[in-house]
């Protein structure tokens, strides 16, 4: 197995309307099937016309660039300074929701195609169907991550080609089973399309040739199976917000809770955490299946008191344990 | 500019203390200069004698694996179920922090290669000085990231090769500044290196021709100029790891802070969070340059009035607002 990755020069600038499936067979009468486009989903945003205009400069313009970012806004994720993370109506997780100011006249911004699966579909079948060639066909951009500096392409769509390449169930040499080996390979084949993309001035379009015998007949799942849903993802929120929203769930945690299944270290644990912190002398017992009785110390401040009670009750929290605290021994 | 991908075939499997350049050397005598090695990190730490022997079955497996984990571990990142995220004492945040019990017998586990930049580079060497040909080497893994399922292959190690290929400073044909466009270009060529070799059985090493004219005189920066720094990420923590440290810092909340610049829209805000669950009757009085005065309602259970008065606290901390909050007009 061997594989080229060709750049296709010639395509040139790309205007709303364009027909880019005419654009790229033009300047790649080399096409075979079985290739693998991978296409800038900027130049596939252009030819669908998804060009916002906004003033060239001054304060207009940073006001209408934050309009345009919230319509592109499903969900806030991360912010700092004038770093917007957040999640697009597509599912995906971008700086500014993937909104882009280069590559086009100062007086317009580049929004991500509506849907780059379809649009995948859409210029696979047209290279199909009016020049002949079948491909697959990758739209990618570029992201960041987590963890690493530095960006790399990604597909946003996918179609002829599965989008993942599963090794589960299979067995390694030694025989042990492979459990978790899912490869995002469409991500894998934006990242290659992307050495040869950005070595070269304006090309927006690389093929990937070798990698597919032949396109997959039907189009697959699509990218859109890459995205994972926030519900099941460890880091749906930035850090700072995730710990703000802690402590907006400690302002409004209920003074008593059931009490389910507690483990004894974990109550132990947040009672130390305080410890240090509220009125020497106040004293918290932990009572089985009743949750934890606080006394204060003798001649007590009350409200002192109160405060010390909401925050252990912060404390087992934390520890996952959500546990009445009962004030004076039982008062409440 | 064209690339290819090659696969070198017939390595072979790799023990402890074996000739990494002299196995690669041999198996594709038709490598050139300014060849790209890409090279999975596991044989790399085979050759290198990163094994730890581990019982094959049992409770005692998973202990020992526990500890292994440990020792590779700097820090803990996230956790769910039995998947543990974790940053490594190189910086890389993985899975089980990289270590692998696959292609590899069940009485061991593969740790990453203790520097892998530095086993890029001496690899780099040996293969200058004993086989005459100058060529980059990336040292690849396997990595999940946040948001998007399936894995990728990024680099770990590096020597030969700028890392990151850096467009700021530069200007696109619409005279746009290009700000932010430092792309990754080791973790791409790990990814388009991947596509060879995981399509293939037991092929450890792949070749990308034509990316580089030549390999970089010096080793340059390394793989190690891809890791972030926790400080300066977003997603330092997992979302469940950093809202438990929100309830904990609301544990220990101060009773008084030092008010700086306070926007009195996130102090209204901060109120209303709390409005509905304090004590009907409690009145907050936001006095600018002093804090939040808190009166408790006629007849009050001063020990329900100091818990709402560190909920205030909390709601407070969350708009990031490090105030006071002053009890029935100042007590304190």
């Amino acid at each position: 197995m061997k594989l080229e990755i060709l750049p296709i020069d010639g395509i040139g600038d790309v205007s709303p309307g364009d027909d880019l499936a005419a654009l790229i067979a033009g300047a790649a009468p080399w096409l075979r099937d079985g290739d693998v486009l991978v296409v800038t989903s900027k130049v596939v945003s252009k030819a669908e016309g998804r060009l916002v205009d906004v003033p060239v400069d001054g304060p207009e313009r940073a006001a209408a660039r934050d309009e345009v970012l919230a319509a592109e806004t499903a969900r806030p994720v991360a912010t700092r300074g004038q770093t917007r993370i957040v999640q697009t109506h597509h599912g995906f997780v971008m700086a500014s929701a993937g909104i882009d100011a280069s590559n086009v006249d100062r007086s317009r911004l580049v929004l991500l195609p509506k849907d780059p699966d379809a649009s995948a579909r859409s210029l696979r079948a047209a290279l199909r169907e009016r020049h002949g060639v079948d491909v697959a066909v990758v739209v990618s951009d570029t992201m960041g991550r987590p963890w690493r500096n530095g960006l790399t392409d990604v597909a946003l769509g996918a179609a002829g080609i599965a989008p993942i390449r599963d090794h589960r169930g299979e067995t390694d040499p030694y025989g042990n089973e492979l459990h978790i080996t899912q490869m995002a390979v469409v991500d894998e084949l934006a990242a290659a399309g992307e050495l040869v993309k950005g070595k070269c001035d304006q090309v927006p379009v690389a093929v990937v040739r070798g990698y597919l015998a032949q396109a997959q007949e039907d189009d697959g799942a699509g990218a859109v199976a890459l995205v994972r849903d926030a519900g099941s993802d460890l880091f749906s929120l930035g850090t700072a917000e995730a710990r703000a929203a802690g402590l907006r769930a400690a302002a409004t945690l209920p003074a008593a809770s059931v009490v389910g299944e507690v483990d004894p270290a974990a109550v132990a644990r947040a009672i130390a955490t305080v410890t240090g912190v509220v009125a020497p002398g106040t004293v918290f017992t932990y009572v089985d299946g009743e949750g934890v009785h606080a006394a204060p110390p003798g001649g007590a401040d009350l409200v002192r008191f109160g405060e010390d009670v909401h925050r252990l009750r912060c404390a087992l929290a934390a520890e996952g344990c959500a546990l009445p605290v009962l004030p004076s021994g039982g008062r409440r």
